[in-house]
């Protein structure tokens, strides 16, 4: 199998960087090739999120039909929120939450969205489908995206996914949700920098 | 939660038929109030496998808006193969093993589809994920639907999902998968009546 890139939308949010980030990781260890990339630098509340995890940000792509043939999208499925070149590539998987639009292929894909309130929830139960431990690091951040997607469990798209995830996560990252969660969201408001400005 | 229909594509072949029977049912035990319809009359494939496991057709639709709210498909997704009033519902799940083409919701939905050789052979996953049994009726139909899509296993479309599938249901069903999946194959070329005619 040739190398895949992985990468969620355009000005990507915690849940873009790390659903990807955390979707290659379990092909790669189920065999695959792949890597996880960036459609955009990482916003304030994400580098928070790198930062606390001691993780380092993907790679930066503008386009990819000069790397690869193969690419997997996570976190969104919209031509127009994807990679500039995405007609040039071979889309063979998707992992989302959103709704399906402006999307089309001339292959059989795997394809799995379900209505929750995070993609990284999704993937949190693919590792479990598929018997793969989910690294301690690994763990913090999809705990962190789901954080962000479901402004800590209290948005109307969050589910009981959502919820048994969360505790999960935060047990293998060894963190208390709320009061990480907090830290998190305050990071992503960058309170201190607009103070300082106003 | 309403009522909900689940169907499969327009000229409906046996995985269309059955996929959508399956489904239900599966939804069906885990609490959901759903019933299998088929947008068309069963072919002589179909119908052999339906007598031969003691089944029913289900019930044939031409229009669901003036039944439910929302639907489910199966073993396709396109508008143009979908029921005729799909606009004035909405898909609240898809379960396919075709490329997306001509797709697109308003919300967020449940969608799976796998690059395999049968949609029955998703829905045997499916009834392992959620740990629900597969009757033995049904296991019958399903395995007759992976026969019929994938010619037996021979088809270039087939995965080692499909044969795994096979073996599994063929078990449940307590018959000879390559015995029965030659009289169901032939059922289908309707040998019988056209040596009549011919
Ligand atoms: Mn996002
Ligand atoms: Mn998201
Ligand atoms: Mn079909
Ligand atoms: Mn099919």
């Amino acid at each position: 199998m040739s190398k895949q890139l992985v990468f969620g939308h355009q000005n990507p949010d915690t849940d873009a960087i790390v659903a990807a980030m955390a979707y290659s990781y379990l092909q790669n260890q189920l065999g695959a090739d792949t890597e996880a990339v960036a459609l955009g630098t990482p916003n304030d509340e994400t580098k928070y999120v790198l930062d606390y995890f001691k993780a380092q940000a993907p790679r930066v792509v503008t386009t990819v039909a000069n790397e690869v043939k193969e690419v997997i999208l996570v976190d969104h499925n919209e031509a127009q929120q994807s990679v500039a070149d995405r007609k040039d590539v071979q889309v063979v998987a998707v992992v989302d939450h959103h709704r399906i639009a402006n999307f089309e292929t001339t292959n059989p894909l795997y394809y799995r969205a379900e209505p929750v309130g995070c993609t990284s929830t999704i993937i949190t139960k693919l590792f479990h489908e598929n018997n793969v431990a989910i690294p301690q690091q690994l763990a913090g951040l999809m705990l962190s995206a789901i954080i962000s997607d479901t402004l800590l469990l209290k948005s109307p798209t969050t589910t009981t996914d959502d919820e048994t995830a969360v505790k999960e996560l935060a047990k293998i990252a060894n963190v208390d949700a709320n009061q990480y969660g907090l830290d998190e969201l305050r990071a992503g408001t960058n309170v201190d920098s607009k103070s300082a400005a106003e």
